[in-house]
């Protein structure tokens, strides 16, 4: 924090640059959400991010200004982030879970790589994690993820489908429990039901599948379905899905729901009560 | 909330359950630790767990009664948990990180499957998420896990050797980012260094490494290196490590650094700008 000279200094790079903040907003509530993220939406006075996440993010001061989008094209967010933090503005880019995993984080650096303007590297960047979903539907169902997992995105916007297929029949031959983001949209519709019919060739029909919408929000629903059972009907985009591997279990709750888990011992003998 | 008979009611079930909360800590500061754990950790009139953990989770009124073990057993502290809960008290049971990975959430999901006391199925269970240590070795390092991931425990005192070995190479098959947890220990002296052997059966020497060392507490540590650099000795049981996919790339930092990501396009093209 003190003066100094060199080419970072004020005096020869002009005005200081500002930070720039990378918020997870967590799945919706702010029992959810990390003090340093609550901490840098006070602190900064540029607010970016998909219109629903910068509602979701708020309330705000009047002296804060609010840039929410209804485009998705990340980057060039990532880009008006980094133009006002280079002048100097302290700036908060929103996404929803962790900015680190399918969302902000990745575009900002993408953004930071590609760079032509010299005093975006002096901008100070923070990432402030967040629970992303996979972890807030497991929180609800129980510990789905309690052993070796992986997170795919069903997404083929921005990854061939040829490399999804062959992540998820090598994610099931690992026995790996998978979540999948993105799972389904208009523009994709029989891309989940394609997934699960992959993994089907590896496990068996009574897996447990996972469906959570809206987790910590109005209106969240929860739903414990098997791989033989799921239909993708039952999913949309506010949607994360986790199947289970083959020692995921259930176990049943007072109140007429299940609890699902996933063992931390793993045994090559199918009975987990071996482990 | 209101009285209402029937099988759960206390006039025929005795005295009311408690309440078991099963708490994330996060990484070690009370920034990255969702409200709803500090919530817990203030409602709770027992506090159960790894003696360290404890001591993190603090400080407590004295009126609140601290179960600090130093064994591992964590099988015994989810039934001790429960025994206390299914009697009236409120319990947090508390891990570092997020309880549902690689933590307390299965074990106590466990304790819960293998119940022979009744009254633990009453006990009202709340699962408190946290930031888990991938994340928080990710928002030092940049975004490593802004593409598909897995996380996979080193430990092998719960599962076969070479189950880990099968996951390991069919995961690096998949190109996934992969997350080591409990990457090695003095019991365990050899199995980091034949991980990383294995992963460079597929992936290049310049693969970026990420090692992170108590990551958000006193003296923090991040080292980027590379799959062909890193020695097992540079990591302990404190540590996370997070090895890229193909894809991973570095951007050099202005304070001498760099950041590391992992764009969120991938291409069947090595370079990832044709993306």
């Amino acid at each position: 924090m003190e003066p100094e000279s060199g080419p970072d200094s004020p005096s020869s790079a002009g005005k200081r640059a500002g930070r720039l903040y990378v918020v997870g907003l967590g799945p919706g509530s702010r029992d959810l959400m990390v003090p340093a993220a609550r901490d840098a939406l006070e602190k900064a006075s540029h607010i970016i991010g998909y219109e629903t996440y910068v509602r979701l993010a708020g309330p705000f001061r009047s002296d804060q200004q609010l840039h929410g989008s209804d485009n998705r094209v990340e980057l060039d967010r990532a880009a008006h982030a980094f133009a006002l933090a280079a002048q100097g503005e302290d700036v908060a880019i929103v996404s929803s879970g962790d900015p680190g995993v399918f969302a902000m984080a990745s575009a900002v650096l993408e953004a930071l790589d590609n760079a032509t303007d010299d005093r975006w590297r002096r901008v100070d960047l923070v990432i402030v994690p967040g629970v992303t979903a996979a972890q807030s539907v497991a929180m609800r169902a129980g510990a789905p993820l309690g052993h070796d997992f992986c997170i795919i995105s069903l997404s083929d916007n921005l990854k061939p489908w040829e490399v999804i297929e062959k992540r998820l029949s090598l994610a099931a031959q690992a026995d790996f429990v998978i979540g999948l983001y993105n799972p389904i949209s208009k523009a994709r519709p029989w891309q989940l039901g394609r997934a699960f019919q992959l993994l089907l060739e590896t496990r068996a029909p009574q897996t447990p599948v996972i469906l959570g919408r809206d987790i910590d929000r109005d209106g969240e629903t929860l739903t414990v379905t098997s791989l033989g059972e799921v239909h993708p009907k039952q999913v949309d985009m506010r949607t994360c899905v986790i199947v289970g591997s083959s020692a995921t279990r259930l176990i049943k709750r007072a109140d007429g729901g299940v609890w699902v888990y996933t063992p931390r011992f793993y045994s090559l003998n199918p009975d987990p009560h071996q482990g």
